[in-house]
């Protein structure tokens, strides 16, 4: 990926304040919210069927995060998904829990099935819960190792390659390695830092941030989605330089929000380490 | 307004440890709880009908925001704000997002129209939405600019206070200068920083304020919200002064918590610009 | 209580990552994630009836908080309580507001008569309510004062004794002396600080902390509450002492997620305050 290309990624954000419905979960959505603030993007909260499609419609993307979902909020991500569909609007779904049950695996293997989905954010455990689950309905078996490592990187770019094929979507599979792949192309990212999963919703903002990217840059949307999740493990970076003794998950979620909203293009670009496969 | 008044309506804040009901969004809710707290005051969230009731009872006022509103929580406003109205608890209105959906609008102009609000509190945006609703129930059009500028302060003023007079309520329209509002008089509070709208929830929280300060001083509403909203600006000024190189917008967060909470009547008496009108 | 037992509950908790459903109030979630995730542990939140099955069964223990409870998560409270019963995984019950609602203390009491309720953690308001009305239908009246002090503490001690020999559960009655009792042991913790009291989520966190010491301690349960009780007290000790001028309730809440995420056996074995009654 061209550095030209990232930084254009980033510069669309914050040139065009990208307005992002999110449906996300109760836990982590106060961080969602000021991440996508911090980013340069606007965030909107709304889940109610009767609400959803007045909100999508003023907005320009979409975040379905299927975290604490229950059967009226997925009535809104429905209704919500299907105005973005109508209207053109970049869908990002998270499948926050798929494999760990029944209803999370299904719904969203409903939504990437039913609505024009974007771009998926996941681990690689809910991403191959949701191939899985596709996989099944046409006859196939995956069995991918789990995390990502430089021992299984080959099989992994594969299967997300494989997966951006089968559902038409960009996939960021995360995790101590990032994969990014749409059919033609994967770029394996090799950002962030283990603090990242000391703290909860690590994922759920990287996802707002995708959609924020993927809203500014309606013409470049596998450099976007490349783009948020460079900008993500970068800024994990910094906040983990930003460390002092003394301080544990409350300072480094603190100073993770910090990084992301003081990151500049020119920081991001001199940082990012982005392979293509 | 008198200094002797801001210092009142602060302190009896401090002596009376007021106790409000929150209904309100899952976004910005942990900032209300832990903003009443650091004020002095004592937070209860409690949204189901079959709840509210006891919940209003004990305590001395509600705030209804409808940042999340769902058709459930819709019911858990009514019931609630019945029960302040028979008690004559204070009522504090944040219509979150009116104007963005017909949902917004129309539940928070039923609440207006149906219960005795004391107090509205939004941005320029929701505050016309609601005078725009209201008034074309009553064939009248307003249509004021949006942001309040020095430019337009005057148009801006008189259309709170004829918002005030309409409503029967105080209104505090909040952004860059705030006017407090009601039928007799207005005042143009001048504090605060534009970091205040790099994180999510400053209105949220100064609702909250407001309708602690509201319950405190039963004998003075008016002055108890100019109190409130300068209380707010001010320790935004005081947050804004202890950001570090580095810091965003997660430190503003945690330092406007941490100025709110340490605030003292004559430092608020010291740092507020307020202008009567 | 021996620091062994101390120091080997906290070392179960760092070699297992129990994993904690939690199915608790929108206000303090993100908090007990982040704590769960700070000692060691892993949350998943989870509150609809056709979702708890699946994750309960996953996870090794279950948190009921009813701090914001509704109909529909009233049923999922009940669907998971009765599969964590099946599978033998201890449930923690925190009883928020019982006593300030009738919802709320039927709630709580319906928990604590139905499932094999394994701990219940509240302040003495909460576990009166609930000792109140469960013992209301046994025809027993108790009134003990409410705040847990040196002057009542005899008192106090017999009535927390009395409620875990009747409701067969272990009970941890926080405040400023903590008390933790089954139906044969009492013990006295006196660590903590009161900017615990200034912060919303304190209990919640303190909950969830326990119920990740359970399940990481199945053969010695007593003790690992004991250890979870004092693990709080003393991270909110070291969090009062990393305060600086300007600090208020935003820092408080940081510093007291880093230091439940630093703290070490050895600190904790150090600056435990416990005593058998």
């Amino acid at each position: 990926m061209q550095p030209f290309a990232l930084k254009k990624a980033f510069d669309n954000v914050h040139q065009t304040t990208p307005l992002v419905h999110c449906i996300t979960n109760y836990v982590t959505v106060n961080d969602c919210a000021n991440v996508l603030l911090g980013i340069g993007g606007s965030p909107i909260m709304s889940d109610e069927a009767a609400d959803v499609v007045d909100i999508q419609t003023i907005c320009g993307g979409l975040v379905l995060n299927i975290g604490t979902l229950n059967m009226r909020t997925i009535e809104g991500m429905k209704a919500a998904a299907a105005c973005a569909a109508e209207l053109g609007h970049p869908i990002v779904l998270d499948p926050v829990g798929a494999g760990a049950s029944k209803l999370r695996t299904e719904t969203a293997s409903m939504l990437l099935d039913t609505y024009p989905i974007s771009v998926v954010r996941g681990n690689m455990s809910e991403i191959k819960a949701l191939a899985g689950a596709a996989y099944a309905t046409r006859g196939v078996d995956v069995n991918p190792d789990d995390a990502v490592t430089p021992d299984n990187l080959l099989v992994s770019v594969e299967f997300a390659r494989n997966f951006a094929q089968q559902s038409s979507a960009i996939v960021a599979i995360t995790g101590a390695i990032d994969i990014v792949a749409d059919a033609h192309t994967v770029y394996v990212i090799s950002n962030g830092t283990p603090l990242m999963s000391k703290i909860t919703g690590s994922g759920c903002m990287l996802t707002c941030v995708a959609a924020a990217y993927a809203v500014a840059n309606p013409e470049a949307r596998m450099d976007a989605v490349v783009a948020a999740v460079s900008a993500m493990g970068v800024s994990g970076e910094i906040a983990a330089a930003r460390m002092r003794p003394g301080d544990g998950n409350g300072s480094f979620r603190m100073c993770l929000l910090d990084a992301l909203s003081t990151l500049s293009a020119d920081v991001l670009e001199e940082n990012a380490h982005i392979e293509e496969c």
